[in-house]
């Protein structure tokens, strides 16, 4: 058990920023040190090693070349820098030896997905996706239902990642965000963990089950174009720019126990910020948009009522909240997620063990990006996802919270 | 201008008699007589022509042979029989002259689709699914915004049959309802057109638009077998039945403009009723599960408070409502949209004008199923829609209104 975790922080654009300033330098006091931050960009790791002497007492070393991180006596690395290196550096921190707590997002090649897991094998060194959205407040009382029984067999669950970016993308360039040459280069579901990663956890797959296969398709992409022309006008460079981003990518995915999840990807058009989650049983029904629980028994009167419904779900939280929410205030960025995803990665760091997300959740969580790219390109073809743990998904124990430790880990 | 439409109903159960009792019966005294009744089961036909003689005054004639109904002197048939046998009463409908009014439903062949055009394009007689949800308030409100310009260009529509059906189904037999054998037996969207009729009118299917390819998938099925032991019990006959039907099935359907659609079949789990209709557009959406508009440019502060959003989509309705939703007050059947969709074809009938909705829209919105069942056992692969219009699609016009005369299309 460590008494205090050394961290590397590689990224300090908003989302490196968003965790240093929201979570861990809160936490320095209770045994989190930030020794080192990386970036491309000599003004972010200033700025961001100024606010940690400030509030921490210490100055952190600064580089731009997350190999003298890598090199340092730390046990961590908190990886939060452009999506296209995420699996580079995490592979070079396993082989250091460091924990890798690596921020969301989705792959590139399928072999990045391999890499990670067998390095994570080969090395023992866990790597965790930090997806915040496991621990949200609902996503978590639902599993906690659902684990109960709750919700019978779970079926089918929708999740999506409904988030009006515009304004990011079209102001990437100014702001240096690598959103932009993704979305003027690929078409795909690129960001599709927010969603899944809690669908996953309540399908246990890879423990228990398995995704199988996908299709995806694309909308045509006019969002960001009429956006820019809007508020940048005809003469911005990007006025004229193609967008290969489909504005709406829908995703089904089929399970090994039959069960269907459908994830949307929708970030170029005007809307409200949504996850979409809904998970529906042959007992119940849980849907984000109204935040509304159905019983089965109990809310059948409300067939054609459905208003009735809406905003009923805090009305599950005290028998239904899941422990790790209990008794908590949400603090920090998200409504708190960043707090406990964080807290759940730091946890297993002081304790040696096995991360909640584990390098098999990551990849699995990950591959959907290239995959859905393939499956769009050839006019929503199945597309077949591999099976990152190599048929011990069949045996691995259905892990019913998020915060369990490595000796419960049946490998 | 004919005063005095004559019709013959074809198809006595539930929705035959919903139709008749919720509506026909009012219009008698406005020109529409009901002349004559048929059912492979006698007792349907007897109570309902026993309603008729009450409120009319005169006695429809009775039978089991739709062959004699369409020998008589009538204008037109409606079809609200098993879905099995509307293709083929229609066909024999138009043969012999009449306007064909088909109840909603989808196909079991794609031969059958074709049949319907190449029929009504010999025969020159108008078929029209009889698709009441193209009529709804919500449906024909947003559809007016849309073609007002308020959405911008439309991208992608959700939409789905979300109806928990458990019951009818799990009773099939003993209320002789077509439903069972088909869930039973078949694994698709059977059921597309409550949210795919409104949506080709958003998106101007067949006129100017076209639906490309779809891919489907579903999930196993569980809902059925878990109602059934509960309500019927172990030994029931039903208790051991494998139903086909998955519980969820997804389509995806790409078009000509590019845009996306989504269906979801949901009706064999708990939940409250919905059609999901769901319309996204460079500046604007609107969404029937939270009943909600969102406006760019006037929502955005809301972006992460959707819940202010619930709910406003009714103070649209003073600028925006729809004409024929203007000083109507509901009546009849499923909030006035099966008065609404008869009025619509009553009207073709007695102008001797093309229908509001046509053999072209028929065929497009059948055909869904047949491609679902292919696409769903081939593992969610890509299958091509037919081009019932063969080409003219390109240059046929826009028809903004579902009350349009013959006239107005450009053949």
């Amino acid at each position: 058990m460590k008494e205090v975790v050394r961290l590397g922080v590689i990224g300090c654009g908003a989302r490196g920023a968003a965790l240093v300033n929201g979570v861990l330098i809160s936490l320095h006091n209770e045994g989190v040190q930030i020794l080192s931050v990386c970036d491309h960009y000599a003004d972010r790791t200033a700025e961001m090693a100024d606010k940690i002497e400030k509030e921490c007492g210490t100055r952190p070393v600064c580089t731009d070349d997350y190999r003298q991180i890598l090199a340092m006596d730390i046990d961590a690395v908190i990886i939060s820098c452009a999506w296209e290196y995420h699996v580079e550096i995490a592979l070079a921190a396993m082989e250091a030896g460091k924990y890798v707590g690596m921020e969301v997002g989705g792959n590139f090649a399928m072999e990045d997905c391999w890499k990670l897991v067998e390095t994570s094998e080969k090395t023992g060194v866990p790597c965790m996706m930090l997806e915040n959205c496991c621990y949200g407040k609902r996503e978590l009382m639902v599993l906690n239902m659902v684990k109960k029984g709750v919700f019978g067999d779970v079926v089918a669950c929708d999740g999506g990642y409904h988030h009006d970016l515009r304004e990011e993308i079209a102001y990437g360039e100014e702001n240096r965000h690598y959103r932009l040459r993704n979305y003027l280069n690929r078409n795909c579901e690129n960001y599709p963990t927010h969603e899944l990663g809690p669908i996953c956890k309540v399908l246990n797959i890879n423990r228990g089950n398995r995704m199988l296969t996908l299709n995806s398709v694309a909308s045509c992409s006019k969002g960001m174009h009429e956006y820019i022309l809007q508020k940048k006008g005809a003469e911005d460079k990007l006025a004229n720019a193609r967008f290969a981003q489909g504005d709406v990518v829908k995703t089904t995915i089929r399970c090994a126990g039959g069960e269907l999840i459908t994830l949307t990807l929708d970030t170029t058009l005007p809307r409200a910020y949504s996850r979409g989650f809904t998970v529906r049983g042959t007992k119940a029904a849980y849907w984000e948009d109204m935040d509304a629980i159905f019983l089965d028994g109990k809310d059948n009167g409300a067939e054609f009522e459905p208003k009735k419904l809406w905003d009923n779900a805090k009305d599950y939280e005290p028998a239904y909240q899941h422990p790790l929410w209990k008794d908590y205030q949400p603090t920090g960025g998200h409504d708190g997620m960043d707090y406990l995803v964080l807290q759940g990665f730091l946890e297993a760091v002081r304790k040696g063990t096995q991360t909640p997300i584990d390098v098999y959740d990551t990849a699995a969580w990950m591959c959907i990006s290239t995959l859905s790219e393939q499956s769009i390109q050839m006019g929503g073809m199945p597309q077949a996802i591999p099976d990152f743990t190599r048929g011990r998904w069949m045996e691995r124990r259905d892990l019913t919270e998020l915060d369990y430790s490595l000796d419960t880990v049946k490998e």
